[in-house]
C-alpha cells in the first residue's frame, strides 16, 4: 500500500478512516479494572475479543490480570503463539477438529474451556481421554442473557454428570450477563450484576452439596463487572469492553466520553444538502451494530450533537442538527457504537499518545472466527 | 494456524464457520449479467466491493465486463497490483493523500473517479494539474438514495463548472439506486430502475445542451440493474452483489435461493432449550446488517424454516420453529443477509465445486477502507 505511518507523526497526518487507540485512556481503564478486582478480592481474566491484540493483553497482565479469556479456538492459538500461557475459552467449543486443536494447545499452555451440554462436553473430552489427559471445563450458566448456558436449576445434575466424563476436569461455573446491555438505568445494571453473581454463587453451593468441587465461579460483562465481582463466592471476573469502552457503554452509564480509548478518524467526503454530511467511514469501518440499550444511530461525532444516522458499506451519513455544519474535507472523530466489532474489521489500529502516533498495532487475532 | 484445507476435500471436512462460494452458481450469475448487458447494449463494470477478489474480477472480465468499479483508493491499489487496468472509483474521493495516490495509480492503469462537489473535485484535481495531467471524473447524481450526489436539477451547473477545473476531464454521470433496497414489490423495483436510468439520461441531455460532452451515463445496483440498463441513453451498468446474491436479494425478488453463490457453513454449539439453538457464526462472521426490504433476522438457515434471530459476536441464535429441531454438533448452511459485508470479514473464502473444495481464495481487498 502507498500509505506509511511514522511513529511520532501527528494524528492529523493519518489517512482516513483510521482506528485510533488513546494509550493514556487505555492504560487508565486497565488500571482501574485491575484495582476494582483487587479490591473485590477476585481474579481478573479480561476477554481479549475486544482488542484481539497481544500488546493490550500484555498490558492487562502487567496490571494484575491472571490470564485472558477468548471465545474461539483460533483466537487462543494466536494468543498462545504470542506467548500467553493461561487462557480460558468462554465458549461451548464444538465442531470438527476443534477438540484436537485444543488438545494440541493444552500441550503448551494452560487452557480451560466452556461447556453447556453433555454431548458437547463428551466430544470435547474424547481426544483428551484418548491421550490420557483431561481438559479443564467450566459449565456455562444462563443468568438471563438467553443465549447459551443451562438454567441455574439444571446445573447441579449436569455438573455431576460432567464430573464423571473421562477426559474432563470439572473446574467450576461461568456466566455472561449480556442482558445488562438492555438495562435502562444504572440501578438496573447494578441489580442485574448482583443477581448474576448471586445466582452463580448459589448454584456453586448446590453443586458442592452434591459432592462436586467448584473451584472457579466466574462472572462477566463490562456493565455488570463491578457489581458482580463483589458478590460473596465469586472468584473471577471477565469483562472485555472496558479497555476501550464505546458509545454503548456511555449510553449505559458505564463510563463517560473521557473514558473511551477507541475513536475513528474520518473525513467528510460530501455535503450534498443542508442537514446531511457524509464521511468515509461506513459499515466496513464501524459495523452496523446498533447502539444499546436503545437504538440511536451508528456512532457519536465527538464534539458535535450530530450523529451518524445510517451507514452503507463505505459511507456514513450524518444527520446534521440545527446550528451545526460540516464542510467537505473536514476531519471528524467518531465514537463507535461497539468497539469489539470495530477491532475485528481492521488489520491495524494506531496507538496514540499526546496526539501523535506511538505505535501501529497489527490486530493479530482479527478474523479468527473458527 | 492448525487448519489445513486441501483442494478436493469435501465441504463436510471444513472447520466452521467457513464462507463457501459455489463456483457453478457464481459463473452462472456472472454469465447472466454479462448477457443482459450485451442485450441492452451497455458496458458492464461490476462493483468488486462484493467479492474483493481478483479471482472473481477476472471471471467478470472474461464474461465481457469492460473494467471494474470500486469505492476506496486502497481497493483500487490492490486490484491494480493484481493486474486490473481499467478501474472506476464510484466514490467522491476526498481526504489527505488520496489525490496523490490516485495520481500514482493513474500512471499505471486507466482510472476514473466520482465527484459530487466543486471543493472535492478541486482538491482531487490539484496534483493532476500540477503534473500536467487530468483525471477522468464522473459526477454523482442522487436519483433517490439520499446518500451522496447532487440532485439532477443541480447537475448541469456543476458539470459546467467541473469542465473548467484544471486537472479534471469531465467524462459523465453516475448514480446508485440504493433506494431500490427499500422497494416493496418487483414492480416498485422496476419503476425505480427505469426512473434511475431516465433521470440520468435526461440530466445528460441537459448538460450536453450546455456544451459539455457526456460520454458515460452509468447506473448501478443489483435490484435495478436489468431495468435501468435498458433505458435509452444509458451507456454503462455497475451492479455488484449479483455475483453472489444473498437473503436480501431473495427477499427483494431479485433472485431465487438457487442463485445464491455464497453460504456460510456453521456448527450448532448449543441447544440450551426447546425453541433455541446456537451456532458458531455471529456478527464477526455474518455482520449485523439487517435483512431488507424488511427486517427479518440475521440469515436464513438453508433447508429449514427457522432463522437466525439475533447475533452476538461469536454466537448466532436460531429461533427454532415448531416441527424443527437441531442437535449439538450438527452442521448447517446459512444464507447471509448481505454478502458484501461478509466478504469483508474473512481472510479467505472457499471456492466449492460439486461439494468439494476447488480453491481457497484470499480476499485480497478485505479491510481496504481507506
Amino acid at each position: 500500500m502507498a500509505r506509511e505511518i511514522s511513529p511520532g507523526s501527528p494524528v492529523e497526518d493519518l489517512a482516513t478512516p483510521a482506528v485510533l487507540i488513546d494509550v493514556a485512556v487505555l492504560d487508565r481503564n486497565i488500571a482501574a479494572m485491575g484495582a476494582a478486582a483487587r479490591a473485590a478480592g477476585v481474579r481478573l481474566r479480561p476477554h481479549a475479543k475486544t482488542h484481539k491484540l497481544p500488546e493490550v493483553g500484555r498490558r492487562q497482565l502487567a496490571a494484575g490480570a491472571s490470564g485472558l479469556t477468548l471465545a474461539k479456538t483460533s483466537e487462543a492459538e494466536v494468543f498462545a503463539d504470542a506467548g500467553f500461557d493461561d487462557l480460558f475459552l468462554a465458549y461451548p467449543v464444538v465442531g470438527l477438529g476443534k477438540p484436537e486443536r485444543l488438545l494440541a494447545l493444552a500441550g503448551r499452555v494452560r487452557i480451560a474451556v466452556g461447556v453447556d451440554s453433555l454431548d458437547g462436553a463428551r466430544a470435547l473430552a474424547a481426544p483428551f481421554a484418548a491421550a490420557g489427559r483431561a481438559v479443564d471445563v467450566l459449565l456455562k450458566i444462563d443468568t438471563g442473557s438467553r443465549r447459551v448456558g443451562v438454567r441455574p436449576e439444571d446445573a447441579p445434575a449436569l455438573a455431576v454428570a460432567l464430573a464423571e466424563v473421562p477426559g474432563l476436569a470439572f473446574r467450576g461455573l461461568f456466566t455472561h450477563a449480556g442482558h445488562t446491555y438492555g438495562a435502562e438505568t444504572a440501578e438496573a445494571v447494578r441489580v442485574a450484576g448482583e443477581g448474576e453473581g448471586a445466582a452463580l454463587a448459589r448454584t456453586a453451593a448446590q453443586i458442592r452439596a452434591r459432592g462436586v468441587d467448584v473451584a472457579e465461579v466466574s462472572v462477566g460483562s463490562t456493565p455488570s463487572a463491578r457489581h458482580a465481582m463483589r458478590v460473596e463466592g465469586v472468584t473471577e471476573c471477565r469483562p472485555g469492553n472496558y479497555v476501550y469502552h464505546d458509545a454503548t457503554q456511555v449510553s449505559l452509564g458505564t463510563c463517560g466520553l473521557e473514558d473511551c480509548a477507541m475513536t475513528v478518524v474520518a473525513t467528510v467526503v460530501s455535503v450534498p444538502e443542508r442537514g446531511r454530511a457524509v464521511v468515509d467511514a461506513g459499515s466496513k469501518t464501524l459495523s452496523t451494530d446498533p447502539l444499546r440499550p436503545h437504538p440511536g444511530g451508528h456512532g457519536f461525532v465527538l464534539g458535535r450533537k450530530s450523529r451518524l444516522s445510517r451507514l452503507s458499506e463505505e459511507h456514513g451519513v450524518i444527520d446534521v442538527v440545527e446550528g451545526e455544519s460540516f464542510r467537505v474535507g473536514e476531519r471528524v472523530r467518531i465514537l463507535p457504537n461497539h468497539a469489539c466489532v470495530v477491532s475485528n474489521l481492521h488489520d491495524e489500529v494506531i496507538a496514540v499518545k499526546d496526539g501523535r502516533v506511538a505505535e501501529v498495532w497489527r490486530v493479530a487475532a482479527r478474523g479468527m472466527v473458527q
